[in-house]
């Protein structure tokens, strides 16, 4: 239906500007669009005469109709359109298939009014089976993708087989927009995307980086809690450790090249490279000693900083970066332990993601892409073992979940849960990965009980993902408004004037020595003024002070989203705040 | 005095071994060397017999005589010490000397006994004025320090004016090789250096990451309670950022190696560099949006990992590497704020160091070296104001200070407080640098009351100096034995038999659920063997646990260094090591 509904828009395009070109209209998730080559530049400004066209061929309920054509009438049909007689000639040079052959050869067109065509369909019949459709936005695209040729005007639409339907998609759309994470991050001061610095990389301003500390020191707290040791490891490693843990072999494309150490000084030897995972380097620590059966398990978690290369055309905001912080984790564990260990941290990832407001959680098996098999290392026995483990702990647990064929490490297959947002959107976050291959390719020993050397099993982990991603996920899903332990700023003091100044800088300062993140608002404007700024800030907590307060050591305390919680002893108001924040209340 | 005895023992070896070839022998900080190309390998279990000939030759008190000769008669004189003739054909090639002048140059010998040596002096009179003498170490080192030259063997001594100074010095070298932080690391299982990650990077292991997690942890809270805002910056930034902050045009050498995009994609622009600095991340933050002067000032903290080239020759265990996370900030002021900033950040400074035990701090001005004055950036007149500004601030303190002339960054000069140990050694902590260069250059401003632009001061400074260094000097400051807050393990539980083994276990829970680090010791070992055990691994308390104690819940208490508290109630035990940890005690 949305494919047919990229017709109608050709359609309706080529009866307003007949000279217009035509490029591709597939379908894709949630929609359609079309790529044209206008003759004069067309805007959003053109939807409603665009979208009125439509309504109009659409009324008239004509068929879709299917017909087979040769190539020579193909490039007749066609003869005014460059690029589908583009897309004809490539049809036609089929590798493999001889010129004698192409005679026979017959391409799929589709009509529908005086529109037509290269397309291999389906369709809906007519024109009536179309539901109701709006166009969305306008942006440029490149003629099949590449730079170097023509940017085209792509127009997007989406189409749905009800009102009611199309309505809700377009409100989603519309919360989408405003939750966007890049807008609010700017509007409230967040983070900065830098020409200077590079695509990708995110400069963590002063608010946002108190909600990273907050979860940081958080997590923290809960992995000693669940028995982890913390590590610390370096940014780069020599191009050896890259070598053998299989990242040059496996993973180069994705790593950022290489730091030639020749350039420094002659006698220096190999390079360098930043590194795109953690776990050799918690690998080596672990080789620095002998290890007994008795040490394991061994769980070393890191808040490592990696950095992947990555096409600057697919980066977005905090959510697809090239340098991120992993909340890391390496389980290092005997054969016997390891059902244990993948079911201890499902647990923690359960019990973290709720602290978040993550409750709905999506759950996927990764396992290898069986077509692709040169992808990954190791033995096939070792994966099978590896795949069906994972999916027995699953089926045991009775948790439903979806395969995600050709979503596994190049090291193993992985548990993913995915976070569903206030929107039910799915954000990557948890992965479990079972790795009985690194260890043996590293070398990894631990002396068992029978005084023999044997070679553990690793368990690659991370709760939240990468910290970049997990914060722009609770932008979004919080749309700015952090709960209290997370808010940047806490409570907001608004003096009723300035005669009310020292009261509130008494009030701050009692505050601010129990720890909690306050600012008075001193200018000289009007309170109501100082309370609509506060809203916008998404500051959690205002609190109105004037004499009266002042005489009572009181506080008019109001809440975030214009709900007013009256007057309140300055006590019963910081007992209030202090349990917000220890019961990390998702709402205040 | 140290000069004459290196002569003394070049004179002893050539007695002992008359084929011996002389290389060169000067006084060094607290002792002298002279370098040997021995026919027949020579080692420490000869000292004795070299010290011997020495005391020999001194008790004969001959006299050191200096004498002028021309470069014909030296190399007559040296005609049998290929090492001392190129050192004499080298005098004979200075530059800009016509062959003809060199008729008239004469060189320095000194004499003693039959020992002649090239050498421009001073000696002492007579071998009588020589101190007592104590050879120390054997070591190889290549001619004139280059690989390509022969390696040769250098003997390390000492002397002193008396014996108890001598003694003194040896004690204190017997107590500094005892405090290595690298072999108590090894000991202690607290960090390791790995061929695989590359020379310079620390792999801190979970006990040493504890201590670590810890500081930073004390840290972040003082500096929020100071009035700073955390920010996180990537660790890798554009060659455009480093060119416009000078370091590509002052600070290069101090890099890693460029990582070059175009290997990635030819359409990538430009090259990434790991960053050796963190400031400029802060200028692009500083610059994201436009600031007025009632934002300053600016106080922006960040724990920053920077990577440095040094040459691999000078790297030393955690003290001198190639990684490290500075505790670094940048205050970003009008010019009206800075001196009272600057006064602030020492007052922090000396709070910090005080709760690490350093109360006993060398305060130095670090200023440019004028005959240099192409290694810094900036104008000369912004340069006498801060130099002179800062040594303002010291004298209106009356705080006592050296000059450390070259000592300055590229963009200005600083404080710099060097904490003095247990041991009386000076290690490089607390920088604060008034940079009055770097804003102009990034084009940094504020809008100031008067509407107009105006460019800030900035002030870069570190209180601890670096993670790496900053924790190794604490491991040799307390030998290892850390004080109870930062204690990896802070209590072991010794059970005096398998029966107390579920007493144990419990306490260890109750502590555990208390955030105290506490081990159980729950192998089959004699409790006598069990404590030893603790103390060498520096637990400050050991908990002895029999029937005795598990009827009175109770606890027998002994405290690192074999003292005995005695029997206490567990609540008496938890309040006193959870008052240690409060107060931060150095000794518990």
């Amino acid at each position: 239906m949305r494919h047919s509904a990229s017709h109608l828009l050709a359609t309706a395009v080529m009866e307003l500007w007949p000279n217009t070109k035509l490029a591709i209209g597939p379908a894709i998730e949630n929609g359609f669009y079309y790529d044209f080559d206008f003759l004069n530049p067309v805007s959003e400004a053109d939807f409603p005469k665009i979208e009125a066209k439509m309504a109009e061929i659409k009324a008239k309920n004509l068929d879709f109709t299917k017909k087979d054509v040769s190539i020579e009438e193909a490039k007749k049909l066609f003869s005014n359109q460059p690029y589908k007689l583009e897309l004809v000639d490539e049809l036609a040079k089929i590798e493999g298939v001889k010129l004698s052959d192409l005679q026979g050869v017959k391409l799929n067109i589709y009509k529908m009014e005086n529109f037509i065509d290269l397309c291999k369909g389906p369709h809906v019949e007519k024109g009536s089976d179309i539901g109701p459709i709006k166009l969305l936005s306008l942006a440029g695209a490149y003629w099949r993708g590449s730079e170097k040729n023509k940017m085209l005007t792509r127009v997007y639409g989406t189409c749905f087989p009800t009102q009611k339907e199309l309505d809700d998609y377009l409100n989603f759309l519309e919360e989408a927009k405003k939750r966007d994470h890049r807008t609010i991050g700017k509007e409230l001061d967040l983070f900065s995307i830098d020409d200077y610095v590079g695509p990708g990389l995110i400069l963590w301003h002063p608010k946002l980086s108190i909600v990273r500390e907050e979860i940081e020191l958080y997590w923290r707290k809960q992995h000693r809690k669940h028995g982890y040791q913390y590590v610390y490891t370096p940014h780069v490693g020599l191009d050896n450790l890259w070598k053998t843990s299989g990242h040059l072999d496996f993973f180069k494309e994705g790593m950022f090249p290489l730091m030639a150490m020749e350039l420094k000084n002659k006698e220096e030897r190999g390079s360098y490279y930043i590194k795109p995972m953690n776990c050799p380097f918690h690998v080596r620590i672990f080789k620095s000693r002998t290890r007994s059966y008795r040490d394991l398990p061994l769980r070393w978690c890191e808040l490592g900083s990696v950095y992947r290369y990555e096409e600057s055309g697919v980066l977005h905001g905090m959510l697809r970066v090239r340098g991120f912080t992993q909340d890391d984790a390496h389980i290092i564990c005997r054969e016997d332990q390891f059902v244990e260990e993948v079911n201890q941290i499902l647990d923690f990832a359960l019990e973290l993601n709720h602290d978040f407001g993550f409750d709905n959680l999506n759950v996927y098996l990764s396992t290898r892409d069986r077509e692709n098999l040169s992808k990954y290392v190791g033995e096939e026995k070792v994966w099978q073992l590896a795949e069906k483990t994972l999916k027995e702990i699953l089926e045991k647990r009775k948790i439903s979940y979806k395969e995600d064929i050709g979503g596994a490490k190049f090291y193993g297959p992985s548990i993913d849960l995915k976070a569903v947002d206030a929107l039910g959107r799915e954000w990557q976050g948890t992965t479990i990965q079972l790795d009985m291959n690194l260890p043996a390719k590293f070398g990894m020993v631990y002396v068992g009980e029978d005084g023999k050397e044997h070679v553990p099993v690793m368990i690659h982990r991370t709760l939240l993902g990468a910290m970049e991603r997990f914060v722009g996920t609770l932008i979004e899903h919080y749309a700015g408004a952090f709960p209290v332990w997370l808010a940047p700023v806490q409570v907001k003091i608004i003096p009723i004037s300035d005669k009310s100044l020292d009261y509130a800088q008494k009030i701050k300062e009692k505050l601010f020595s129990e720890e909690i993140r306050v600012e008075v608002d001193d200018r000289s404007e009007r309170m109501q003024a100082k309370i609509r700024d506060a809203e916008k800030e998404k500051v959690p907590y205002m609190l109105v002070v004037g004499p009266k307060e002042a005489e009572s050591e009181s506080v008019s305390v109001r809440v975030r989203g214009e709900k007013d919680l009256g007057l309140m002893s300055f006590d019963q108001f910081l007992a209030l705040i202090k349990e917000d924040i220890a019961k990390k209340r998702q709402v205040c």
